[in-house]
C-alpha cells in the first residue's frame, strides 16, 4: 500500500477501505507517513468528503492510535458530554455534579483552554485547593465512591488526532466536517464513553456560524457514534450571544454554583437541564426524557446536587466552603461598569468580541504558555431583547487593571442596540437523534 | 502574509495576487514554507484551478527562483521546442540540426530520461565521443559559430519547480493543468527561450490520454507564453502508437539521421517538418509556415541538414563518421524477431507497453541510478493500419540477452490485431495558436 495512491483515490472521490484508513493513521502516528502527504490527503478530504463508513473508521483508527481509558470497572453506563465551544460555556461544571446526583457515573477527562477563557480544568482550579491531577486508580475509585471526578487528559490519548489537528491548523484544513467530527468523537470514545451527548453551538460566537453547517456537523457526529455502538445525540444550541451572564474563570464557577442552587440565568438553566436530561436518559437512569428532567429538577430543589458538588470539591482537595461563601473565590480588585452610550433594545451581543474583551482582561490564554488570571472577567447585565437606558450598565468588568478603555471599546462594538422591540433567539435550535 | 491564509484563499476559490504567488514560491524555495503547506496548496490548486494571471505569475516566480540563462549574446530569435513526452520521440535530435540549417539558433538545454528510454542527452551519447558537458561560454560560442548546441541543464535552473515537482509526485498533485503548464513553461523561459513550440502528445502512450485534456494543457501553456511575451504555439500530436519505427537510444539516433537524409518513417518526418516549420516561422526566418516548410525540405534535399548534424557532432567531440557509417553506433548482440501469432490488420499498438518492453531490454532507467544500455531497443516492423501475416515479424528486438520471452509477451500484449481494415490515426490533431 502506498500513501500516494491513497491520496489519489480520495482525490478522485473514491471510498477508502477500513484497511487503508487504519494504514494511513497508524503510519502517520509512527511518523512513517510524512506531514506533506497527510496535508494533501486532508485537503482532498476537504473537497471530496468522506462516507459514513470512512468517518467511523477514521474515528476508530484515531482511538486505536493511543491509550484507551478503561472504565469497565465503573458501575452503570458511562455517558460523556462534549461542547464544540462558545463564550461563557460553564455547563460541564454544573452538569457533572447534577447528573451524578441522579446516579449517572461522571468520569470526565477535560482540557485546558486556549482562547477567551480557560477550559473546564482552569475554571475548576479557581476553587482554592482543587486539583485535577490524579492517577487512573484514584480517578476510578473517586467515581465509584462519589459518582463524579474530573481530571486532565492523559498525554497519549488519540495522538493521531493531536498530530493531525496541529497539521490541519496550519494547512487550512480545519474546516472539514468529517475531520472535525472524527476528531471530537475519537477523543470521547478513547476516554471510555459508552454514550455521548453533544452540544453543537451555532452563531456568531461559535465555530459554526450557520445553522446548516452546525446541523451537518451534529449529524455527522451522531452517525459516527451510533455506527460505532455508542448511543449518541446532539443538541444544536444558540451562540449568538454568550451563554449565561458571566465570562471568566471564577465568575463562571459562581454562576454554575448558582444554577445548582436553583438560581442563575434562565438560558444556562435550560441548556443544562436539556443536556442533563439526555445524559440521564442515555445512562438509563430514567425511562423518558421527561422523567429525567423531573429527577434533575428534584435534585436541584432538594439541595442534593449542591451537596454532590461539595463532595466532588472535597474529593479533589478543594475547599467546599466556597459553595456557601462565594466571596472566597478569587476576586478582581476593580469592578468597573460599562455604561450604555444610548437607550434601546439589545439586538445582538457579538460573542467573539465579548470573548476578546475577557481575554484582554486576562481571563484567557492568547498562547499556550500564557498565564490565566482566574479572578478577572465580565458580567453581562443586559442580554438580547433587554431594554437599556442611556448610562445604565451594559457590562460589569472584573479587572485587576484600572485601565480598561480598550476593553470598554470592544464591549461597545459587541453590543448592537436598536429602537425596535427585539425577541430573544431560541436557545435550542434542534435535537439530532439516531 | 501567512501561508495558511493563502492556502485558505485558494481553497475557497479566490485569485492569488502576484505578490502572494511570489511570496509563496520564493519562501518555498528558501525552505521557509514547509512541504506540508505547499502540498496542501497544490491539492487546493488541483481542485480550484488557477486563473490565466495566476498561471503566468506562478511561471515567472519559478523562473525567478534560480538561474536564468542569458542568450542575449546570440544573434536571432531564440526558439525552443518542448515535447510532453512519448515513446520513440527522437524529434529533438533531428530538429536541432534541421532548423539550425536554415539559420535558427538552437541553444538547447536538455535532460536525461527516467523511463522507457534515455532522454535526448542519453541518446546523443550513443554517438562515440559525444559530450554534453560544457560551460556557458563554450555553449554560447558554439551556437554563434555553428547555430546548434545541446547541453545538460544547469543544476540551479528553476529550483522551485524541481522541489515542487518532487513534492507533487508523492502527493497525487501531478495531474493539475496549471501546475504542469507552469512547470514546463518556467523551464523553457529560464533557459532563455524567446519563442516556444510545444508538442503536446495525446493517446495511450502519452501522459494525456484524452484529446480534451491535451487541448486544455496546450492552451494553458500557449496562454502563459503569450502572457509573458514569449510567442508560443502548440501542436497536439498523436501518441496512440510509438513515433517512428525505433525505440532505444542508438536506434533512435539512426532513425533521426535517416530523417535528415530524407528517409525514415513518414510520421516522424511529418511531425519534424511541422514542428520545424513553426520554429523557423517564430524565429522569423520565413514569412509564412509554408515558406518555412519549403526551406526545411530544401536543406534536407541539399544535404545541408546532414552536414549541420556532422558539424554539431564534431563541435561536441563526437565521431561524425557514424552519420555515413551507421554501423559504428553501438549495436546489440542479438536481433530477434517477434513473429505475429495470427494474420490481420494492426488496430492498436499500446505505446506504454512498447516502452515497457524497451525498458526491460535495458534501454531505459527504471530508477535514477540505473545504467542505460545504449545499444538495445526495438524496431516496429508493423504500425497501425498495416497488414501482417501469421508468422511475419511484428517487431525486431535488439537485445544483449538471448532470453526475451518476457519482452516478447509484452509485445504481444501491445499489438492488437483485427480482421477489419484499419485506418491509421491522424498524426496531428490540432494546432493551438494565440
Amino acid at each position: 500500500m502506498r500513501m500516494v495512491d491513497l491520496i489519489e483515490k480520495k482525490r478522485d472521490g473514491l471510498e477508502l477501505t477500513k484497511e487503508e484508513i487504519h494504514f494511513i493513521i497508524s503510519n502517520y502516528t509512527k511518523g512513517d507517513i510524512p506531514d506533506y502527504q497527510m496535508s494533501a490527503l486532508s485537503m482532498a478530504i476537504f473537497f471530496q468528503d468522506m462516507t459514513k463508513a470512512e468517518r467511523a473508521e477514521l474515528t476508530m483508527a484515531m482511538v486505536n492510535s493511543g491509550d484507551k481509558i478503561d472504565l469497565s470497572s465503573l458501575e452503570g453506563i458511562k455517558v460523556d458530554k462534549h461542547s464544540t465551544g462558545g463564550v461563557g460555556d460553564k455547563t460541564t461544571i454544573a452538569l457533572a455534579p447534577l447528573v451524578a446526583s441522579v446516579g449517572v457515573p461522571v468520569a470526565k477527562m477535560s482540557g485546558r483552554g486556549l482562547g477567551h477563557t480557560g477550559g473546564t480544568l482552569d475554571k475548576l482550579e479557581a476553587i482554592p485547593g482543587f486539583s485535577v491531577e490524579m492517577d487512573t486508580e484514584q480517578f476510578l475509585k473517586q467515581v465509584n465512591e462519589h459518582k463524579v471526578a474530573v481530571v486532565g487528559q492523559t498525554n497519549n490519548l488519540t495522538p493521531a488526532d493531536k498530530k493531525l489537528y496541529s497539521l490541519r491548523d496550519v494547512t487550512a484544513t480545519v474546516n472539514s466536517i468529517p475531520l472535525i467530527a472524527s476528531s471530537v468523537m475519537s477523543k470521547k470514545i478513547a476516554s471510555g464513553a459508552e454514550a455521548i451527548v453533544l452540544d453543537v453551538k451555532v452563531g456568531s460566537g461559535a465555530f459554526m456560524k450557520e445553522f446548516e453547517q452546525a446541523k451537518e456537523l451534529a449529524t455527522a457526529m451522531v452517525e459516527i457514534g451510533n455506527e460505532l455502538g455508542r448511543q449518541t445525540m446532539a443538541i444544536i444550541s444558540d451562540m449568538n450571544q454568550p451563554l449565561g451572564q458571566t465570562v471568566g474563570n471564577a465568575l463562571e464557577v459562581k454562576e454554575a454554583i448558582e444554577l445548582l442552587k436553583g438560581e442563575g440565568p434562565s438560558d444556562l438553566h435550560e441548556l443544562c437541564l436539556t443536556l442533563g436530561s439526555y445524559m440521564v436518559y442515555l445512562a438509563e437512569k430514567a425511562s423518558s426524557i421527561e422523567e429525567a428532567r423531573t429527577k434533575l429538577e428534584e435534585v436541584i430543589r432538594s439541595g442534593k446536587a449542591l451537596e454532590t458538588f461539595k463532595t466532588f470539591i472535597r474529593a479533589q482537595g478543594g475547599d467546599d466552603s466556597i459553595v456557601d461563601q462565594l466571596e472566597k473565590l478569587p476576586e478582581a480588585t476593580y469592578k468597573l461598569e460599562v455604561p450604555s452610550p444610548k437607550s434601546g433594545y439589545v439586538a445582538e451581543i457579538i460573542a467573539d468580541k465579548i470573548g476578546t474583551a475577557a481575554m484582554k482582561l486576562g481571563a484567557g490564554r492568547p498562547t499556550k504558555e500564557a498565564e490565566i488570571d482566574l479572578a478577572v472577567g465580565l458580567i453581562l447585565n443586559k442580554k438580547i431583547g433587554d431594554y437599556v437606558e442611556q448610562g445604565e450598565s451594559l457590562v460589569t468588568l472584573h479587572s485587576n487593571d484600572k485601565q480598561v478603555e480598550e476593553v470598554q471599546q470592544i464591549i461597545y462594538e459587541a453590543y448592537q442596540l436598536t429602537n425596535e422591540l427585539v425577541t430573544s433567539p431560541p436557545l435550542i435550535h434542534e435535537i439530532i437523534k439516531h
